[in-house]
Parts: C-alpha cells; structure tokens; sequence
C-alpha cells in the first residue's frame, strides 16, 4: 500500500481523540489505522470511519504516514514509544508524530529523540479546549517542535484549529507543553478559587445566579466562571475535562517551579484540592466537581443520590476551556 | 439654608471618593460639604469643586442632605457615626449616608442601626470598580438596605453607575457587603494565581506577551489578565487597587465562612500572600505588585531601583475591576 500525507493514525480514541479523528475523516483526511487499549471504543470508531482496528502500535505506524497519539498521562506516552514488546517505532522511518496528550515538557523531550533514532519526526500538539472543540476542528493548537516538521503536518493541524486561526508554533520541543502547564494551572487555580466563592455565597443564603452575574460584571470575571459556575451550583459534573486530569495537570507545573525555585502558593493549595477530590472518589467527575469539595452538604455521599436519580444522554453542549 | 436633595457631603477624599465627587458635581449635583482626616485632600477638592471644607464630621451632616461616606476600613467607617467627640450623627435627622467602603457586612449592621437611632437613614452602595470609573461615573455600584432608601437616593446612585445600568440592589443591610466580599475574594484568588502562572513562564523563560496572548484564548482567561496581566510583566504597580487593601479584603470572606464552618483553602494562601506583600513593604503598590513576590529575582529591594528610575505622572488608564 502506497501512503499519502492524507493517510492518519490515531493512537487513543477516548472523546478527545474519537472526535478528533470524526472531525479529520469529515474534512479529506482518511483515517487508515485506529490504536486504543479499549478494543470496543477503537472497533467502534473504526466501523465508524472505516478504518483498521489495530492490534499492535506497530500496525498503526505500518497503515498511516502521519499518527496522532492522545494518551492519557506521561507513562502512556512514553510506552507507546518505547515499550519492548511492541511501540510506534518499530518501522516508522520517515512517518510523524503529532502527540497531543498534556504530558511534561521532559516528556516530549525524551519521545522527540526516540523518534529521531528511529528516522520519525515528531510534534507536541498541546491541546487548550475540550470536546466540543475536537468534534468541529477549532481547538486551540499549541505546538513545539521543529519547525520543519511542523510544516509538513501543518494541514492536519490547520484542519483541527479553525482553518489555522487557533494554531500557534510556540518555540522547541517541550516548549508548548510548558504553555499547557501554565494553561491549566491558571484555569485550575480560577476554578478552585470560583468553587471557594460560589460555596461562600450559597451558605449566606445569597442568590447564585445573581452572584454569577456580579462576577461576570466585575474582577472575579474569568473563562472558567462562563464554563464552570452554573455547573458547579447546578452539580452538573458531566465530564469534559476530569478531576483526575486536573490532579495531574496541577502536579506539572509545581515540578517545573521546583526545578527553578520557585514557591506557588496558589498552585499547591489547588493540587491539594484536586488530590483531595480524587482521595474522595469523584476524580471521574468534571473539574467543576471541585465544588463538591467547598458546599457544605456536598460530598461523594449525597451525590450518589443525586447521580441515580440524573440519566441524562452525554452531553452535547461547549465547555472549551 | 435650605438643603435639597441636589446638596452632597463627602467624607472621605481619596482616590475614589474624590472621583465620585467631581463625577457628580458635573452632573447637577452639588458638593456642598468635604471631610478628610487629610486637610489638604479635603482642601484642594473643596477648591476645585465650590464646597466648605469642614472642620467637624457633625458640620458635614448640617451641610448636606444626602452624605457619601469613602473610608478606607471597619474601624474608619465605625468611628464617623459613633466617636464621641464629634460624629456625623449629631443633628441627622432626615439625612441619608451612603457608604461606599469595602467593610464587613456586621459593620453596615451597625452603621444602619446607630442611623435608624439618630433618624437618619443609611445604605451600603459597594463599589466593584476603580478610579477610572469612579471618574467616569461609571461604576458597577451593588446596593444593600431598605428598598425606601435606595429609591429615595436613587438619582445620585445613577449618576454614578452609568446612568443606573450598573446599578443592581442586591438585598437587605449587609447583603451588598457580603457580595463585594466575595468579589474580591475571587478576584484576589485568580490576581494570585495569575502571578504565579506568568513567573514561572517568565523563569522557564517563554515569551511573556505570547503567554499573555494564549492565556487570553484559553482556560486561563480572567478579568484580572486584562487589567493586571501586563503590569505584572512590567512592574508597572501603580495604585489603582492597594495589596493593603487587598489583605484587608480578604480578611473579610475569611471571617464569613468561619461562621459558616467552611473551610476555603485557596482563599486562605490568597490572604496569606497579600499578607506577606504588605510585611515586604509593598501594601502601597497596586494589588499587580504582588508579582513582586513570585517572579525570580524581584522584591522590595530591586524595586527601589526601578521606582527611582520610573518618575512618572499619576496613572490615567482605566484598571477596572
């Protein structure tokens, strides 16, 4: 088989990387090769698009020219690339690597020269929005690399971020993912902050959603007050990004201050909440469960109920971050 | 003389309240009295705008119909209705006070019930706004107490508020306090985390206006990005809203949830860092100093240099909050 720069793979199909592969296969991309450890989510995508359902990373990397991999965490991103038994890089000369999963920035670092042995290219591709965004291409693309490379793949990151209006190169290898880093420590430090003043206001009896509407009006004003505020009083915690992501999102940039000595208040007491917020079973629910944690009445006990007796249909609407 | 409702007292000239009365005084109403423990402040305004220039706080009430009271705290905001030499309650009868100070929501409590003895009537009118739009009449002005007073002082309510569109009652005595409260303390949570994000960036040496930019776009957005992201960069710590201040505010949803026995952790480390901006010697910066704290290599010490240096005219940009 003859490959084309249109040929992708898609390593992780969870709702990031499943709506991402949706939005490419819409807009002349053919998705030749689908990879996920959940062999149901990875048949059901590829019927979906007809792709091949892949039963090794080195299929993946044999059936496409270009691969984005959307992992969960730094340990998965790692071993897709390096795991003995079977990785990306078997046979991989002259394919790239988009790799959009929020992992450290030592961690690109280490895949890049893997890929380099091995005669592949690759790109961090740190992804600043959520599923709404991955469904109809306008993610927010921060990417570092080489700029050569990121050159060669431009179209498929041009087809993910609106037309290229949402894509920036920000420098080297690792270097978007320290954006992300920041990115998300802010967020999850404004939404922290938000559950703290939303709970306040609800204990001394105050109407929420005239609360909401003075913060939007005023200097507590924030993206994640329009994404999370009414979810957090309404215990909408459907989940578009997870307490667990954000636990481990706040642990990155607390590492990377470590190495430059320097001392975040802040960001250490929202990893504490967000660790907290795991410790108590609701690491699954959206970061706006971090309300569960500052209501008083809340909690993993009195949510049960509450979950039961919701049987919502999974959520369609925006919650970009 | 015969008072109308036109005839305004100040007490209290700082920054914003000699805003509001200039404001106002362009708006048809007159200034008719000025109080300020500062003799020159009081001086210099009641110069410029035709007042008396008052040597008891008892004379402003004989002077004026409607009083706005803009004092710095609890205990400045205590002391004008009951010091025993000389109040403002002396011969009140039928005036209305209108507080502006950023207090403690039992602190309104006590001013309206020591008003209500005197046969005066008093309303809190917490101001979510800065210098610019104290000035401009436009500040976004949340009222708290009896709904009979609110109306009867409306016009000069309005006049402050663009023309009554910013204007919002939000409940009875204490209410608004409680609200401002809460604004701030939200505000002073995402100011904090915003220092941390952009001095990390600033040690792993990203381009800081780029960092700004992708903040801008993303998760991390605030309204405290717009107004302090770029004088955090800059050093640029003119005071529109003082880290004293600051710590004072957010001291206040501090004593609130403990009464609520909640426990808010990120508005704890947010107290705590402002609290150790002012112990630095930095509570007269603008709250954007608290930067000074988290970017390597600065501090008091570096900043004397730069302060030396930069001799420039009082600040004319807006630094909404």
């Amino acid at each position: 088989m003859r490959l084309t720069s249109k040929d992708l793979g898609f390593v992780g199909v969870g709702r990031m990387g499943a709506n991402m592969a949706r939005h490419l296969s819409e807009t002349g991309f053919r998705i030749t090769a689908v990879f996920d450890p959940n062999a149901d989510a990875a048949q059901a995508l590829a019927g979906e698009l007809g792709a091949r359902v892949c039963t090794s990373l080195a299929e993946v990397s044999r059936l496409a020219q270009t691969i984005l991999t959307v992992v969960t965490d730094d340990k998965a991103q790692l071993q897709i690339f390096s795991n003995r038994k079977d990785n990306l890089l078997k046979a991989a000369q002259g394919r790239t690597f988009i790799n959009c999963a929020t992992v450290a920035p030592a961690t690109h670092e280490k895949v890049a020269k893997l890929c380099e042995s091995a005669g592949a290219a690759s790109l961090e591709a740190c992804m600043a929005s959520s599923i709404t965004q991955a469904r109809t291409g306008t993610l927010y693309l921060m990417c570092g690399g080489e700029k050569r490379v990121f050159l060669k793949v431009r179209p498929v990151l041009e087809a993910l971020s609106d037309h290229g209006k949402l894509l920036r190169l920000i420098g080297g290898t690792g270097r978007a993912a320290q954006v992300k880093a920041l990115v998300n420590m802010v967020m999850n430090i404004n939404t922290a902050g938000l559950a703290e003043g939303l709970a306040l206001g609800e204990a001394l009896g105050l109407d929420l959603t005239m609360l909401r509407e003075v913060f939007s009006q005023t200097g507590a004003a924030s993206r994640v007050l329009v994404t999370d505020g009414e979810d957090m009083v309404n215990r909408d915690h459907s989940c578009f990004f997870s307490g667990a992501h954000a636990a481990k999102d706040s642990a990155i940039p607390l590492t990377l201050a470590k190495t430059q000595k320097l001392r975040l208040p802040l960001a250490e007491a929202t990893l504490a909440q967000f660790q907290r917020m795991v410790a108590a079973g609701l690491g699954a629910l959206d970061k706006s469960g971090i309300a569960e944690l500052t209501f008083r009445g809340r909690g993993p006990a009195t949510l049960k109920t509450k979950r039961k007796a919701a049987t919502r249909p999974a959520p369609a609407r925006s919650k970009g971050r």
